[in-house]
């Protein structure tokens, strides 16, 4: 048995804002570049940027072909790497249907940063994905979180990060990295 | 026996640049962020953010006290923690000074992407910490990583990082991530 395929969508809609209400947020910059060259460190098969708002897939785009077809992937070609496994979709729906045009529909594993009933450890999506070969997709939501109507798609839901204290806001770009270290170190 | 301290320091000199010669390189805004919410989580002391050129420790000041002390830590007070635990100092010298005035000098652990003879894998350095009590300081580079005469400084050296591909370019915001969780997750 080969191994299961890991996939990491970032989504910019539907994600609750400061006030509690279900929103589109910006796309950060960085957001692009740290977690692309998390996840083609970590051998993962695609990095999803999610958002509806057309101005803001021009701009991921524009910054995207900057590093994979102009002059940023010659300055920087391991930058042009990790760009290069980005795609910009509209909707979770549409990530996917793109990953099911490979054979098989995600497993979706969502996250969050508070704690939700019937959430799973790290060690058991962990296990997961080591003993039942599937193409995983780990979603992240921007923001003040993922709506519930992504957890509702989902199959399950990692418990949420803790470190050594009381205090727990991490950065998304922080938090993909912790996660997808947790789950698929030395794997 | 009480826990060792831990604190994290983000060298911006003396490092090297892409030419291969030592420099300074600019801060970046969100590594002041990320890291400061890093650290609070993971129950450090302080984050060390080091540069000697004048305008950029204005900047950074500029930046935390918008947060820790002006309009940004009402707003969000859980970013006022974080930052709180900023400190601005000119060089890796004056950071140790700034530990060892509570006592006694750290014990300096840096960081590096390539392999340096003689480095310590993240158990090595777990254990270190869990079993002798002192105050360890991690050192991150910035730019194409810290000068050798950090390295000499330093009590020990870290082994790079590893995914699960022959890429391996991690932002040090993510570096920093994996490292702190690596070492101190669960402690």
């Amino acid at each position: 048995m080969t191994e299961s395929d890991i996939s990491i969508a970032l989504l910019h809609y539907p994600v609750f804002n400061k006030r509690g209400e279900i929103g589109s947020s910006a796309v950060t910059n960085l957001d692009i570049h740290d977690i692309a060259r998390l996840a083609k460190t970590y051998g993962l098969r695609k990095y999803y940027i999610v958002t509806p708002l057309e101005d803001q897939k021009e701009l991921v785009k524009t910054i995207v072909s900057h590093w994979t077809e102009k002059k940023g992937g010659i300055v920087n070609p391991d930058r042009k790497k990790a760009l290069e496994i980005v795609e910009i979709f509209n909707s979770l729906d549409d990530v996917i249907d793109d990953i099911s045009e490979e054979g098989a529909a995600p497993v979706c594993v969502s996250t969050s940063a508070l704690r939700r009933e019937g959430c799973r450890s790290i060690f058991e999506i962990r296990e997961l994905i080591k003993n039942n070969k599937n193409h995983y997709l780990i979603i992240l939501g921007t923001a003040w979180g993922l709506a519930d109507e992504v957890f509702d798609k989902s199959d399950y839901v990692l418990e949420p990060l803790r470190g050594n204290s009381d205090y727990n806001h991490l950065s998304v770009r922080t938090a993909a990295a912790i996660i997808i270290d947790r789950l698929l170190s030395g794997r």
